[in-house]
């Protein structure tokens, strides 16, 4: 039985800023992508954001796009290109980055320097065994710099680590597809349910906006429409921090992603072996336990599975089971929005457990 | 030229109950459709709002559905039959109805007579004109109180109608079509820009939830998919407050809707013949000035077309069009959310002036 | 290690009535159904069918519907009440049925007993296992006469079965998502390679003509668009003519269907877990030998996996495989048509093996 | 009132190579596209089609893709590199060619200078009035040659211009919106029921395959789904041919392309104000007479419209109407398939009228 201390941390809430009233400033890099245009929709509308303010790269690309609208009061948000100076000058408190993870690198190291909290959705600070480093390409040249950072980054699943966020420098925003799985396998691992032997297989499924923005043969719409594909079998980066997360071996563990020909969600379909039977009740009360008091887990009764649509455009992961009838295999399903739970979302709740605010601000 | 005064009421915000920090307890009937839920959702975010109270029918049907969620705190969200007594014991202060209009028709005016304020989805009091009475077919049984109920109905599009609103016991919110119709075509048949004797196009395009969530032949994935189909040519009911509203005769309108793929969003490409030639920004001005501080109306610069995407999930109407190379014929599109500006949000938003609100409360 | 024999009739060609230009006059029961309707189409175009004749029930519902064409020549295709005389003075050499199990249960020994051969698309014939009986809710009244039917049905898989399919009278047609499965299988089964006391997973996705044209809040489009839902986990039909057919028990076999956000289409991704290391040459070799001449499946190179879109519309199924870097777990994926080689398709593949004719031949 | 001549050439069928029998060989530029691909899907069907061979560019560029198949015979596909060589060495009957209009402009006055019989998808020799000539940017070093296969190029629309087509050495195979303009329209026209003074309103809606194969930010599986959008108001391309194949002016014919959520498939939604009061059934019987005969256009009765997946994967163009109470404004609904009646089965069925063949030949 593994130590439930291994994978929660059994302080609840952060202990960061929180007297009422508190407003910061946000800066955000990477709002030309979808997740970065969530994060600052997201921030518009967050009462303790007195400011949030979109950075362009140095060399002005990545400007988040604009509808061309001409009878609306001039929104008046400029777009700041980054520099160090820029950073300063705002007064920024909280960065969020959505770039690549060799942007991250190079950038995550700068920002920190000067102080300011980091929450980084890229897979740039996500992975700490040694033998996953070469997962997001750590070259020679980040190594100093990027090694202390690594050190200091905190993995930011509220539901594990809420302490560890409350205090951390920088926060790596946990994958989408490793969000859905993570939470739908720790409550089992941490009772010892799972007869690890057999293996665990998690079947994924997410929607294009999984794939990012860059217009490809696999997203054109043709391609998508009216089809579901395979891809990275065994191989995806996500297994790296599913895998660290839920400390077992990448051998036990066999992972496939999908495309689905919708825009946004991700369903996993996770089968385990139980190392003895369980009945339903026992895994429902499992669930249960694990999440009691989490704003955003939603455990689902028995005969009850989740579906991608109703945790779509919220912050939830949702979670259901079905036990076989033998009582000695489970399947689990787990649902949550790829560009809120599993990215933009659970990057606020980060700032607000950071910030020691109610997790639920600013997600309603 | 028509007069801007059948349009547009001048006077821009309600007079209702605008000390701030004023709340009131809100009735939903209808929660079972798609309009109730969203309504319902939209309600549970409302600063203004101390409890938002799903109603069934009497007899306990329509009441909106749950996922079993096990972890969570009890909602405790009561849903109450319908009844006088109950409207009086929770102490509703305005009332929604999302049902079909022969409910309303009902029910409508025993709320009236306790002085609840009414936002009626439905197309129960939308409509004036004598020769239309017959499209939401007004039975002998109902004509002496719904006439009284028909008399005092405003029709809910504060872009025309906000002074009217403001004071209004019973507000007939507008259709879906009706509204992306209206909003596109007003500012220009209010200049007098139109040739009405060559006809005005709507041709108009919508998401299946405004077609209801019965379970039919049409509303099945596979008939809708892949597909594209035109209905109700010529007859559709929102004809009839698509005319009143612009003061034109129902010969000067051609209208078709069309069932698209998606689950919702409208949008409408009208077609108009100008009544002398016109340059672009003659016609950029004629929106501009109409809607000029409207918080719910986006009008897009020449060159630029409103896309159903950027409106689905908002409140916003977003307005383009696209002047012929002849300067005498002009296409406007209009887009919006039909479960938003379409239904709920604009119920929302007649909400806010109705209590003399910020319009834009609970709906960002 | 099984027998092959188990697995694989070893008689390729079917003995049937061969002679060049036969032609023989089909019956379709079900022409209201997707499956029934795909059949009628591939029927009309098939070089041996010199008529297909579309039978109602006897009370004359489930006729198949109509395009109200007026500038085409009378198609002439009389539909006509199902009677025993009915079937025996069109002259009906071959019945296919696109029913429940309940109308085959009734109707198919009405057709054997006037010695006319049936392809039945229904679940009615397709399990053997006494415990398996309850599946398709076999009821005492049937029991004698559907018993016999039973012992002359033959599962209509001509990968597996082609000798004993060339003279059957009765052909049990596969389900979708067993075609699926089974194909996937069989080749790593009979060539033992399976460690099948670690289990195999079936995650499958199905589009949603696989549920059926009933109008459902399931089959809504507003349901099932933007969504993905897993349903009957470990309890669906399929697992019965799935285990049956591979020789394994039901506890070796998990099982997941799926609702994709699409019309039509199968891919089933399959875990399994290897008896001992092995290389990816050696499983390409395993399916390229057991499906070597085949003219309905294709097995993609190591490194390609099969999408839905490729097999759409065709009778194909697709297969292809991933092994992991251990050399001991492999997904394989497998896709088809869930009307074409899940259903019509397949059952115009059972019509050509038995009457021996080419079995592309009104496929391609 | 127009003269029918102008509109539809009376000798109904070609009188090419007629005897039974005769064979021929083609070849294909442009596999890589989409309506390329589905061209040498049909070709391979066809009983009078020995050989389909696709040829690359020049420099190997734009082969068809292909699955990776590796228990399938090979299929002795060759691709050739294009060349005047290539085109002799295999006896080349006829080309077609789906490319874009400058490579046919280059290329098919090459294969013509040979003999060969061109079928061109392109819009390269779609346009004869002056006016036009800047639509496919006609450059002044194409002027010469390609002036004289303008003269000879024939509009391959078989509803109109059967005999000339049967004639001739180049086919401009029309758009695919254009089709179903011009089919939806011409019978209106040819019997001077149209009141052109007031205009022609055409609002057409189609699948992405329309937009090309190539990956944009439009094309983006994100940016399509769950959306509709406008695009090229009043100056697409294709309103050139409608108009010169209608004898219409520009100014007189509004045309709106709209970008659908599904992959192929076109509805145009076209208005006419009628320059008399006629009643449905005359209306009825303009269209009956002008398609009596046609295979490919299917005329629905009075109150059934046409739906984009009737017309799917065939080569028929759908048309329905519905007339206004008041007997003056017609709306006429027309569906079909861009890849097919709009692309290569219209080439199909061109081939087969210029060899003398059954129309349907390999389109059913």
């Amino acid at each position: 039985m593994l130590d439930i201390a291994a994978y929660k941390s059994t302080e609840k809430r952060g202990q960061g800023d929180s007297q009422s009233g508190s407003s910061i400033r946000a800066g955000v890099l990477g709002g030309s992508g979808y997740a970065g245009a969530e994060l600052l929709r997201l921030l518009a509308r967050h009462s303790g954001v007195q400011a949030a303010i979109p950075f362009t790269r140095s060399d002005g690309s990545g400007a988040s796009s604009d509808l061309k609208i001409t009878n609306q009061p001039a929104t008046g948000q400029k777009q700041l290109a980054w520099s160090q100076e820029a950073l300063e000058g705002e007064g920024i408190d909280v960065l969020f980055l959505a770039t690549p993870h060799e942007i991250s690198r190079e950038l995550v190291p700068v920002a920190a320097a000067l102080g300011i909290r980091v929450i980084d959705l890229s897979g740039a600070w996500r992975l700490k065994r040694d033998e996953n480093q070469s997962i997001y390409a750590l070259r020679d040249a980040d190594r100093t710099m990027a090694s202390r950072c690594l050190q200091d980054a905190v993995y930011g699943l509220a539901e594990l680590h809420r302490a560890e966020i409350a205090d951390a420098k920088i926060v790596a925003n946990p994958g989408c597809y490793a969000t859905s799985a993570i939470l739908g396998l720790a409550p089992l691992l941490q009772s010892g349910f799972v007869d690890l032997g057999r293996g665990v297989v998690c079947d994924s499924k997410s929607g294009v906006s999984g794939a990012g923005k860059a217009a490809t043969e696999r997203t054109h719409f043709v391609s998508v429409a009216d089809n579901l594909s395979a891809y990275s079998v065994f191989t995806h980066r996500h297994v790296g921090e599913i895998t660290e997360q839920l400390h077992i071996t990448t051998e036990s563990f066999s992972f496939t992603p999908h495309l689905l020909p919708i825009p946004r969600g991700i369903l996993s379909t996770i089968y385990v072996s139980l190392s003895r039977q369980h009945s339903a009740a026992e895994i429902g009360e499992c669930f249960n336990d694990f999440y009691a008091g989490e704003p955003w887990v939603r455990v689902l009764g028995a005969g009850s599975l989740p579906e991608i649509r109703h945790s779509l455009h919220t912050n939830y992961c949702d979670l259901g089971f079905t036990l076989a009838p033998d009582g000695k295999r489970l399947v689990v399903v787990s649902c949550l929005d790829n560009l809120m739970k599993g990215a933009a979302g659970q990057a606020i709740q980060n700032m607000n457990v950071m910030w020691g605010w109610d997790e639920k601000e600013g997600l309603l």
